[in-house]
């Protein structure tokens, strides 16, 4: 970001910037007028709230995922037939069991917090998302990654940690598994609902072994910036599950980055914990972002601007997809992305792709920006981190930028194939 | 607050609420509107920003203490014929070196966590800021307390602390001293700049026994929210301080608390070592409030609430001085307050106010809620935390609410005398 920042003129595909076009000024200035015009409604919104949020975004909060998992559950159960519809557990989604937060980063951080002491492993997707790395780190915790395929974590992969970790005698000090479990940060891989339920289970079986609960952190950031595939369930409908997802969603990318207000929902006694450590960061986040956005749901504003959000980044999608097909050497592969911000894209033998490569500097050299592939791997002592990766983002670059970008890029790979 | 909020009828004298008259519901609307008139001016407001925060406000905020500095010390120069004025280095002023923080509760804890290790020392004022000694424990860091006098530390209590440390072994474990400079919360009491170079100056000549530097986390939280007194500089005045200083304010107090925006100076490496925990904590804080507060400062709408602000809070502290006047028992001890929000009553003999007292409960039943003292002692070894005091609001109470507040809390105190 600094990078991006310090140079105009570059041509910035790093940055997980939200498309700027599609930032709500008008509905936004619309909202706050109507909420400050009266000092009834207008004074709780510049007064301080409680830690755990403003009860009607919990509420309303609450009900969006609600209404977003009944969605993905009845178009499974069409699909196959079966009634999973019965999954859906109402209490599932009581007010009292969210928590309202400065974005989702905010809950990542407050939850690794109560979880974790240092010298703890924190098991995450491999690769994931960096700045997720950055908090393990800052911890004093050690990340060890899981390999994944097109519906999420390896089982076979987690399985074989787990047992290493057992007979290490190291399993004690795993407390979680973080999963970006939506269009993930940075592969764009979903994690289907039956592979949150088999990870769920393999490790409640390692439970014993570890003599403490193995909780989900499910980050579902991406959820609503999806523009091809059917929603997934969240993790929460796994039977039996609640006990043990953290679920973390946030309305900063889908609604707008400066206005970052996240959210959760947390089992009890996690709940108490984590919200006692909010109130020593910060004794709540803004109560008037807070009321924008429980405003923005409750006139539909919110949701009017996801179908409008979609098309959008659907066609930023196709543009760079198109960008990458013709600018890309053949040998360079990706996928196309179904939501998010991202593609993934993996250059071919020896090359490199790091900080300190030659690629990376020829690129910036040539006024063009990506996230190394390196930084998004744990330090992970039992294989070297790959380093021949590229996270580029369609998300705030204009579609000339893109397509100009892409070229630049493909060009300074073709020069080192 | 979650009793004040739970009962209806109750009357909060605890809580460190702003008075919602005050509020800029009007103002805020004004400065938002224009701010989102345009796609120009608003999407940048509903965009990430930087982690370090909006260079806008960084500078007017810089702008503003180095005013507010240079108008203490022209005062204190007119007072005593000494051209104090020359203290005033305009490097302290330079936008680089301040940060945004979501609250300045961010600050206090992002700099206790860059700066303490876990069973480190805090030194703290005694009585000190409830809120900060949560911080403390939840760093599983120890505080010491300091006593006071009129104007800020007792010197000789704070070398026989230092000196026994040193003695014990244990100076290398302190990091820094915790001073809320400006009407302490919770007893009022105002720090003289003597005194701040008096501190600096002591805790100097303890780093070589420390092993590193000594450093002042000043809390000028309160500074705005003066009625009588005339300003007093910033610890950052006193030569040499800049590097030892780490100065937090906010806008929350004197513009909204429901708009959480904190900020402070810090000496260059902390503020790298700072920076870096907020890109994990949140990376940056809310861009749309940060618009808004630089706006309220560009146009002068913040400097404009002030005078009035003032004019209400001295209202309520007068009120609330003459109700203690009139129904608290002549052997409780109080002072009446210059600024800030909150009045500290001491109440005699074997009287206890805690949470677990009789009192407490009693006054709950009456339908009034305060701040035992007890929580705000720090838990040190050397002595038995004083359970004999009370911390009253007049903050968010109205005038009625303040009269017949403390009116119930003098006939209970009275049926207990």
């Amino acid at each position: 970001m600094d990078l991006a920042f310090a140079r105009p003129g570059l041509i910035s595909l790093a940055a997980g910037f939200t498309d700027p076009p599609t930032l709500p000024v008008r509905a936004t200035r619309r909202l706050l007028s109507e909420l400050l015009r009266s000092r009834k409604t207008g004074e709780p919104a510049l007064q301080y709230g409680t830690t755990a949020g403003l009860p009607e975004l919990r509420r309303r909060t609450a009900e969006r995922v609600e209404r977003l998992d009944a969605a993905a559950l009845t178009t499974a159960d069409a699909r196959t037939g079966r009634a999973a519809r019965t999954y859906l557990r109402e209490d599932l989604y009581a007010p009292d069991d969210w928590l309202i937060t400065n974005g989702s980063q905010q809950l990542l951080y407050l939850v690794t917090e109560a979880l974790c002491d240092p010298g703890d492993i924190v098991l995450v997707e491999d690769p994931t998302y960096f700045v997720f790395l950055g908090i393990v780190q800052s911890h004093g915790l050690r990340a060890r990654g899981v390999p994944f395929e097109a519906d999420g974590l390896d089982l076979r992969q987690l399985e074989q940690v787990l047992a290493s970790l057992k007979a290490t005698g190291e399993l004690p000090r795993v407390k979680l598994l973080y999963l970006v479990s939506y269009f993930q940060n940075p592969t764009g891989t979903t994690t289907s609902l039956a592979k949150k339920a088999a990870v769920l289970a393999l490790l409640r079986r390692y439970e014993r072994a570890a003599g403490h609960p193995l909780y989900v952190v499910e980050d579902a950031a991406y959820r609503e910036m999806r523009f091809v595939a059917e929603d997934v369930a969240s993790a929460l409908t796994v039977p039996g599950a609640a006990a043990r997802v953290i679920y973390a969603g946030t309305y900063s990318k889908p609604f707008a980055t400066g206005v970052r207000v996240g959210f959760g929902r947390l089992p009890a006694g996690l709940l108490t914990a984590v919200t006692r450590i909010k109130g020593n960061h910060d004794f709540g986040t803004t109560s008037l972002t807070q009321h924008l956005l429980a405003g923005a749901l409750a006139s539909g504003e919110y949701q009017r601007q996801l179908a409008p959000l979609r098309r959008r980044y659907a066609e930023k999608a196709r543009v760079m997809a198109e960008a990458l097909r013709r600018h890309f050497p053949a040998d360079v592969t990706w996928r196309e992305p179904e939501g998010g911000l991202y593609v993934w894209a993996r250059v071919p033998g020896r090359l490199r792709t790091g900080v300190g490569s030659r690629m990376f500097r020829q690129a910036l050299d040539q006024g063009v920006l990506y996230v190394p592939g390196r930084l998004c791997y744990a330090e992970d002592p039992p294989r070297r981190a790959p380093d021949r990766e590229m996270r580029i983002s369609f998300g705030s670059a204009t579609l000339r930028e893109i397509a100009v970008g892409v070229a630049r890029l493909g060009r300074v790979i073709g020069e080192f194939i």
